[in-house]
């Protein structure tokens, strides 16, 4: 049987590159960084090369990287430790509806810390109004967190345009990169924000690996207390071969990015324009321009997105039905019910993510599986049963 | 020139066979764990293996071990969470003197937001006196966190005397195993704590691997928020191949613990007993029976730390004088204050810990070496100088 991978955004494959690149340092140098002997200059000269690598991949400076253990780490570093260093100026901190569950619960945490959040609602393509963040943004205002682009329905955020609002208001901003950092181009100058987080597992490096960037100058609160490593930003013995490996695959990302994206972008853009044509009542969800590439997201009305997934994983497809850190908690996304969604039919969302191991092949497979698989499911509903009895059936407004 | 690496405290090698449990999760098995396909079965279960496997070195339930990036996430969590969680009972938390930086900074931050927190001093070999945390218990007390054995200067604690207190006065008892766990005998049960933090890089498994085992039914509020892995109690992607690292590293370590504490022990022990008579002025530190196996720590009087691990490590020879999060910090050792010793005599403090590829050979290489090396150093004092010109110098108490 075919295997087709498209669930890139839950954890994409380590290229044989960057395990090559970890390998040393899973073997004769695995001395700590902070040894002032010879066994921690080796690892500490590779910490190094692989900071000035990460900064490369977002336009950032070196020193300005905290190497973290994973995006929701940054996420939670930044949110927490940006509002809590800037609290004297006030408890106020602005998120979007559609976070990821990392800065919302974070934000969640704040408030049993004192502080207030308020959430950005978004348009139903998921995009942020820039003037509803001014509108947010108080005199208390400690903090905005608005996400690069959301991994679920793949919308990318206008950053620049909010940045130019919390640069004039004068509020750090935070945006959560971890969907788009080694996938699209990320500059943090150009994009104009104060702190960035990725993660490596999203761009062919290793689990275990992230970084936050906080732009110099920036106060941020540790979240992680005890030695001095990271200037004292995040303590706790280095991951030096998922360091190294974070450095590598953001390397090989920014060397590849436009090739990458070249080849990524037909794919999702050939699922979500056939696939409404080959099944019925498909509503496509996420941005129709402003995406990211390889990624299709939507909603198969009458079946529930988890069945589907586990149909699919029969035929050798693996998809996801959203974000893999919630996945088996089997509640309607979020993210979903803030683009206006009804829970009937945020239950059916499907999550196809290309990665580079996906093939034109691998779309034509999906294509002739997903319509008999969708019948099957529908076959059971009990709710698609009632929906063509009372005649609708011939409504199809998603059909093309 | 001889190789000799007497830094195992800072990081142990990996071991080969921890290596090649990893490397599957480094290639084909990449997929996150939280995934409900086929790519996200053979990580659950590698975890799953893992957990018990971690579980079985402490005594543990399986469900009851929380992974995270290091020891200091886990003492992080620990502190911070068990305190947080408790705080409707009071906010006073108890911690020994010499704990490492990632309790006594966690505590500093807890502080920060109104709790109150007691050091318990150490005698002169660094033990804590069951009675004096008993005395320093009040009825908000929320938690007590006391190390089990200090990695800097080898002392156990009686931590079973502590949590026979700890439980007839109610308050949770975490301990910091981090320089024990993996290489003495480790029995939650018997030890009669509510929670345990240890660390991969401490007993020959990866860097960036962790745990904190909490008794089931103790509250814990968690550090990273998101999504829902770890039970929501520590959220973000797992790290596959460092938690799979950590669960072999785990079921060799205890099989092999009495060899290896049979093996390590003698070459400490000979290293302490030794020294002394070919060196003057040289003052051991730590416990005399109730310290870690392969643990030599002591302070050279009239010499810097630091300049000694220089002259050692050119010649070939790896050794710390303290502890490697706080080694580029070159401040006294708050650890070797609270036994006692003053700041002149700190700043002599040499730490030489053995490891599984440790050989008489290299004990013998150290014995011969340090000699010449601490006359060299001692040449270049003025406080020596200063000293033998005030004839002082046939006070030899040292010199066994």
């Amino acid at each position: 049987m075919r295997k087709v991978y498209l669930d890139n955004a839950a954890g994409t494959p380590l290229l044989s590159e960057v395990r090559d690149a970890m390998m040393p340092y899973l073997g004769e140098i695995f001395g700590n960084p902070s040894s002032l002997h010879d066994w921690g200059d080796g690892a500490r000269e590779a910490m190094d090369t692989a900071r000035e690598q990460v900064a490369g991949l977002i336009g950032g400076a070196a020193d300005e990287i905290i190497f973290t253990s994973c995006g929701t780490e940054s996420n939670n570093l930044a949110v927490k430790g940006l509002a809590m260093a800037q609290q004297n100026k006030g408890k106020h901190v602005v998120v979007s509806a559609i976070e990821h569950f990392s800065v919302l619960h974070a934000a969640r945490t704040l408030e049993k810390l004192g502080f207030e959040v308020t959430e950005v609602p978004v348009d139903r393509y998921g995009a942020v109004d820039p003037d509803a963040v001014r509108r947010s943004i108080r005199k208390d205002t400690a903090l905005v967190s608005i996400m690069h682009a959301n991994g679920e329905i793949g919308t990318i955020e206008p950053i620049k345009q909010i940045a130019a609002v919390t640069r004039e208001m004068k509020v750090p901003f935070h945006t959560d990169a971890v969907a788009t950092a080694g996938t699209i181009p990320v500059d943090v100058k150009a994009l104009g924000v104060d702190a960035l987080s990725l993660a490596g597992s999203q761009f062919y490096g290793p689990k275990g690996s992230g970084a936050l960037w906080v732009r110099k100058g920036v106060r941020l609160i540790p979240l992680l207390d005890g030695g001095i490593q990271e200037g004292g930003r995040r303590s706790g013995t280095e991951n030096v071969p998922a360091i190294v490996g974070l450095g590598k695959a953001a390397e090989i990302a920014a060397a590849q990015m436009s090739a990458r994206v070249g080849r990524l972008s037909p794919l999702g853009d050939r699922l979500l324009k056939e696939l409404p044509g080959k099944i019925d009542h498909v509503v496509v969800t996420g941005h129709p321009q402003d995406r990211l590439p390889g990624h299709a997201s939507f909603c198969v009305e009458f079946i529930e997105g988890e069945s589907l997934l586990m149909l699919l994983n029969s035929k050798g497809i693996a998809v996801s039905s959203g974000s893999a850190c919630t996945s088996r908690a089997l509640k309607a996304s979020h993210v979903l019910l803030a683009i206006g969604l009804s829970h009937e039919i945020a239950q059916g969302s499907v999550l196809m993510t290309m990665g580079l191991d996906s093939t034109p092949e691998d779309i034509d497979y999906v294509l002739e599986t997903m319509p008999p698989v969708v019948d099957r499911l529908r076959q059971m509903s009990p709710l698609y049963a009632k929906f063509t009895k009372s005649g609708k059936g011939g409504n199809q407004d998603a059909h093309l």
